[in-house]
């Protein structure tokens, strides 16, 4: 049997635990690779009632998987009430991470996919990354600006080279370098853990109709082509800026590997109004693979055995098939 | 017979007239209502070998739209070579949308479709607008603010509250008093044109997650939030500001009937996403119907009879619906 996966449990009120538990249910119409939870055993068996198997080392997961979800324990001592977050539930939702991210780190575990936390919740407890990206970054010893999110769905990879900050601060935040570097890793990404040997970078436009040649905004000139054109020289396949409006459509979508975005919403406007259910952050960039799904804790649903497990599959299996073929790579 | 529509072909080396051919040949399948090109002719034979009757009037439709495509023709005199596009072609594009909007805003056509026409070939000219939706506001003694541009799909409809300005500067051109009346258009039209009783406006917020509480921007909480509670102390069913990203997907489109977009990309990146071969922009606001296929001139591939008229079918279908419920809801 391969490593195991290691997948943080996120917010123990969340829905993450129980989507963890769904996918385990359904690891065998999806040849899902074998994983383990880390987080509280309590949140699982607030929402579920299938089987689970307590590991204290993944090395148990290869007798415990076919029994029940192996889970890791990790016990901060609070109730868990699902749909109300806490203190409690964050501090486990950070140690569960902790935990998580570590194995992975050590080669204790093939990868890592995290569960969805309340930034709300982890900020009360003097969590001061953006996101778990960050978080998993320092941990791996990587500079932030050289972890780059990707956004997976289905027919769609896109990667936002500015995330969370206001939108009126986008043009000054873009830098020649900053594109740059965020194109190299994906590039790197792209090779590594999705198996493409000459990735096809494609650039959207940081203007209406990418400027219109510099009528509508001087951003692609002064900034985006001058990024495409040192990439080119370095051997990238690297093409654009085109307007972000028409590069999202069937036929379009088939040109590229992945689309580098400007700002959050040129990114994830298109992957999530094509793929809401299914879509999946992948961390490139770090010494492990890191994938988790592309949803919050969704609070509002969690324990009415409603949440739809259909992300968290598709992050489980993406970081199976990652891990393979970063293996496969570095035997090259 | 009803009165027919009024379809400006738009540039004479793009696609438009072999899209509006193709229309007419296809106007059984699809049910459409009466319409006549206004144009070169020249234009049309030089890209398709179906029939077609030269009217003087609008009037003559009636006994002409079942033996061939009515062209009321409008002759510059240059020479038309499909995919080359020159500064003749662009006198009778814009000639042709003056007879067109004429017909239309006189009674004589129940409404107005406007072909694809090249910008770039319009400003050498000395156009000066900047498009036909705001040509045919003035045409019609319309201010510009208040002629609402909407793109609609099958499942979607959005209106970009600023259009073709640099990014960096929306921020500075949105105002409560703009998002307002844009959305006061938008509920109108759709009143009028759609026939929606009581219009779900849905607000996209300006920044990452609309703003998480002013933590990442605060043009939600100094701009959309209350022009949103304006429209709603007039009655308007106002909703929002929402995370864009979370808004386009299958479930939140049924949710509403038009979302309200910050900025071009906003808005045109999800509804071409979803339906680039079929979107349609309609102009709300005008006292005539105007709409269009939401497609340029495409001048790489006129002239090959590859051409799809999905786009304009569809916008074909949408003027004649909008011309009946105008003049039901003006009969009430």
């Amino acid at each position: 049997m391969t490593l195991p996966l290691a997948i943080s449990m996120g917010d123990p009120a969340g829905i993450g635990p129980e989507i963890i538990a769904k996918a385990w249910a359904l690891r065998r119409e999806h040849d899902l690779p074998p994983f383990f939870a880390v987080g509280d055993a309590r949140a699982v068996t607030a929402v579920w009632n299938g089987p689970i198997r307590t590991i204290g080392d993944p090395s148990e997961v290869a007798g415990a998987f076919d029994q029940g979800l192996p889970i890791l324990a990790v016990d901060d001592g609070g109730e868990i009430t699902p749909g109300s977050p806490d203190v409690d539930g964050a501090r486990c939702a950070l140690h569960s991470l902790e935990v998580a991210a570590g194995m992975a780190r050590s080669g204790a575990a093939l990868g890592l996919v995290t569960g969805p936390v309340s930034k709300a919740q982890l900020y009360q407890i003097g969590f001061t990354h953006p996101g778990q990206t960050e978080f998993v970054a320092e941990r791996c010893g990587i500079a932030r600006e050289n972890a780059v999110m990707m956004l997976a769905g289905p027919g769609l990879r896109v990667v936002p080279i500015t995330t969370h900050i206001p939108l009126a601060e986008v043009a000054g935040a873009l830098t020649v370098e900053l594109i740059a570097a965020k194109a190299r890793a994906t590039a790197r990404g792209l090779i590594k853990n999705f198996g493409i040997l000459r990735p096809r970078i494609a650039f959207a436009g940081f203007n209406p109709h990418a400027g219109e040649s510099g009528k509508i905004g001087r951003e692609e000139i002064e900034l985006i082509t001058p990024a495409i054109e040192l990439l080119q020289a370095e051997g990238i396949d690297a093409t654009g800026p085109f307007a972000a409006d028409t590069m999202f459509h069937d036929r379009a979508r088939v040109t590229y590997d992945a689309a580098m975005c400007c700002y959050h919403d040129q990114a994830l406007i298109p992957i999530k109004t094509l793929y809401f259910d299914d879509g999946v952050n992948i961390t490139l960039g770090l010494p492990i693979v890191r994938t988790s799904p592309d949803h919050g804790t969704a609070f509002g649903i969690a324990g009415k055995n409603i949440a739809e497990p259909g992300a968290m599959i598709a992050a489980i299996r993406m970081a199976g098939e990652a891990a393979i073929r970063r293996a496969a790579y570095a035997a090259q």
